[in-house]
């Protein structure tokens, strides 16, 4: 399929808009069309380039609508955006049309204890922020806090800090409820709950426009980082399996890396000798006595500390010698390591618990030099194991795809972040139900159109 | 060893206690001698009869270093309790002279996010109404939360509502600090932290009177309760595993029972209906919708329902229609029993992670009319397993180690609650140092004698 936005119905979009902003130069064109899908070279190449034709910010849900039957009734593809922070070209338009901004829709519905509502524009830091004098957080939030939406985590994301205690995005109980556009002539509003909400999420918008997201909340917490090396990857490894496995102990972030990795990153170098390994921690301040300790049966030495009140200032002013260390965890290392090396790119594993330690000994004498593992440890249906997000040295499509098959092999599951179809990366959701639900939110198949393999309007 | 407090060493004990206050009129003494060890007719045979020779009611920690002093000065036992809800006689003299009852030592000594300290004689119960208007409340408790202290917890608990999500006390961050008084002529304070708090945790006791508690706190979830019944055992067993292990469900409560229980219970009785399972649970009120959902897809039936503000009257005020559902759990099951059915006695099981519910199906068939199973879920060392409880229908000791053996032979593990000493029941840790620990802050062997297999004063 080719660009289908004609020029007479993009110009027919922007006369029906009645006041509702948008741009359409080529500089927010280019900025608006993007997410960090550049981070594949693979992706790269098939996604640069690809443009909107209009760029639509609507203020509220009622414009919201209205852009939705605009697109429906000129025919004209609408493809869903806020932060951007997306690495799978989730809202890149493939085939022009309009991009819908709603980064304005950024109110808090409601909170209660336990849980809020808010519109899915909202970032989460700012989230987190408003909930501060309610003694209440986001359960967790992917390295990109600061400019990522719950919309976006809902819709196009997985996980981050706060995984090691309360698992993913996609576990039952982690959403509430979301509400939900439809893109038709006369678009409806819908509420989705329970089971129900699995039709929508993590669809990268093609069957809907998520514009509010229910959640529960975790009381807060008082998050103090500290930054541990260690002689080994292997001895890393143990300390986080062990610190993640205490229940005991309540903890934000553990991610654990390859020494190679913090020697790579100039902040990061100047805190951990050369040649160790790391492990980046947030730990409930009271608690901070004994996961040091535990971290020394481990043979680990402090490197770095912060409180939780300096991790706070770091994270929402902006303040302090160091950025907030989740931000050298997940997906930002890859970040990192690319503004100093532009050929490396990266892969998302999952191991299965139990097994997840002797598979890490088995990829570092495999791959001893193409894959850099760093470790987030997390809990997974009542298990303690990691994900990881490996630096992987890129050399060319053919020999990434035989690291991909032989981790596959070796029941390290990647989920192919290389690929910007909705049925490849990510939870390959089957039973997802976006297809079937799509045919009613999207009858005219224009939303993020080319993402979801094999879908054709009926 | 045989009653080693002396008629004249009691009356120097009593002639210098400076006008703190004492009893040792006859019902005072039966009353403060005992705790439940009664649950066990094998402990009841043990124990009936054993009293001190003096109650003694320090109001501060100044007063316990001076009977500290007086019980060292006059070489007399001095066995420490608050609440006396133990199961094994960890409170019962047996060798009589002072009980110290500390239940007066009842002030918080400091809350700050994420954790307080408590003097030990505070009640659970009532360290949460003070902890409400912080939004923070104890991980955990045992069922008899309104009874029960936390230096009791501490010195001769394990675990209850809470350790589905936090643990037992026993896990490493589940106490941050400890207070003790040592039992000299010139008594000295230790504050134990780290590692070095297993020396006298769940020691009953026997080694230094512990003064205050600091431990981590949960920031607050309101708490819903329900009550589902289903089918079978199986068909709940299947349920609790499976919400103890959605990582993004918060709960509290996960108490699953064999369809014999309810059916004795006069209460429950007109609820579940005769002949089903029953599944008791504490969820955070925004996610009770999914828990729901949840126990539907495992054949479960909703029979109760009472929301977070119902529960917490309930359990602060003693008011509604039923006592607050985690009175029905852990322990607190038994004592139900022994209300109607004076005959019958208890176990305590741990269970293996991972055959865990293959056990049950294991004990259901084997021991089909002696053991009646509850399953009490929870997290251990980061897996998901339950202990049990269980009701056991007891003929003779004989038969009773019968049993125990075979449990022990095929993995389940028995913490035996038919043994007043340390060594035997609980957790059996010979690692803790408590022994040695006793030589210094118990030099003449007087704390709570008896209760420490093999130790005598070197």
């Amino acid at each position: 399929m080719d660009r289908i936005a004609s020029s007479p119905a993009i110009a027919a979009v922007k006369a029906s808009l009645e006041g509702i902003s948008f741009a359409d130069d080529a500089a927010t064109l280019r900025l608006k069309s993007r997410d960090f899908y550049w981070f594949s070279p693979i992706l790269k190449a098939e996604l640069d380039g690809k443009l909107a034709d209009l760029i639509v910010f609507p203020k509220d849900e009622s414009e919201v609508m209205h852009v939705a039957a605009i697109a429906a009734r000129c025919r004209v593809p609408i493809t869903v955006r806020a932060g951007g922070t997306g690495n799978y070209g989730q809202c890149v338009p493939l085939h022009g049309g309009i991009v819908l901004d709603i980064s304005a829709l950024e109110s808090t519905v409601w909170v209660k204890a336990g849980a809020g509502r808010f519109q899915a524009g909202s970032r989460l830091l700012e989230i987190d922020r408003s909930l501060k004098p309610f003694g209440q957080e986001l359960r967790f939030y992917p390295s990109t806090r600061k400019q990522a939406t719950i919309g976006g985590l809902v819709a196009g994301g997985a996980a981050g800090a706060g995984t090691c205690t309360w698992g993913q995005i996609s576990d039952m109980g982690a959403v509430l409820g979301l509400r939900v556009v439809t893109v038709e002539d006369e678009p409806q509003i819908v509420e989705l709950r329970g089971p129900d909400i699995y039709k929508v999420m993590h669809a990268y918008g093609v069957n809907g426009i998520i514009t509010e997201v229910e959640v529960p909340l975790a009381p807060a917490h008082d998050w103090a980082e500290r930054i541990i090396s260690f002689p080994t990857l292997k001895a890393a490894a143990a300390f986080g399996q062990d610190l993640t496995s205490r229940d005991a102990i309540a903890k934000k972030l553990v991610s654990v890396h390859d020494a190679r990795i913090p020697a790579g990153i100039k902040r990061l170098k100047a805190i951990v000798p050369d040649g160790e390994a790391m492990a980046l921690v947030m730990i409930s301040e009271p608690q901070i006595e004994q996961s040091e300790e535990l971290a020394r049966t481990h043979g680990g030495v402090l490197r770095y500390a912060r409180s939780a009140a300096d991790a706070e200032r770091a994270a929402f002013e902006g303040e302090g010698d160091l950025a907030p260390i989740y931000e050298y965890s997940w997906n930002h290392t890859t970040l990192h390591w690319l503004r100093a090396d532009p050929t490396i790119t990266y892969l998302q594993l999952r191991f299965p618990p139990g097994r997840n330690l002797d598979l890490v000994d088995w990829i570092v004498e495999t791959f001893p030099d193409e894959i850099l593992l760093h470790l987030e440890f997390q809990r997974r249906f009542g298990h303690v194991t990691h994900s990881a997000l490996p630096i992987v040295r890129y050399s060319t499509r053919e020999r990434l795809y035989e690291i991909i098959d032989a981790l596959n092999a070796n029941d390290v599951a990647v989920a192919d972040p290389h690929s910007y179809l909705l049925n490849d990366a990510g939870w390959k959701r089957v039973d997802s139900g976006s297809a079937e639900f799509k045919r009613f939110a999207d009858p005219h198949g224009l939303m993020n159109p080319g993402k979801l393999k094999d879908w054709s309007v009926q």
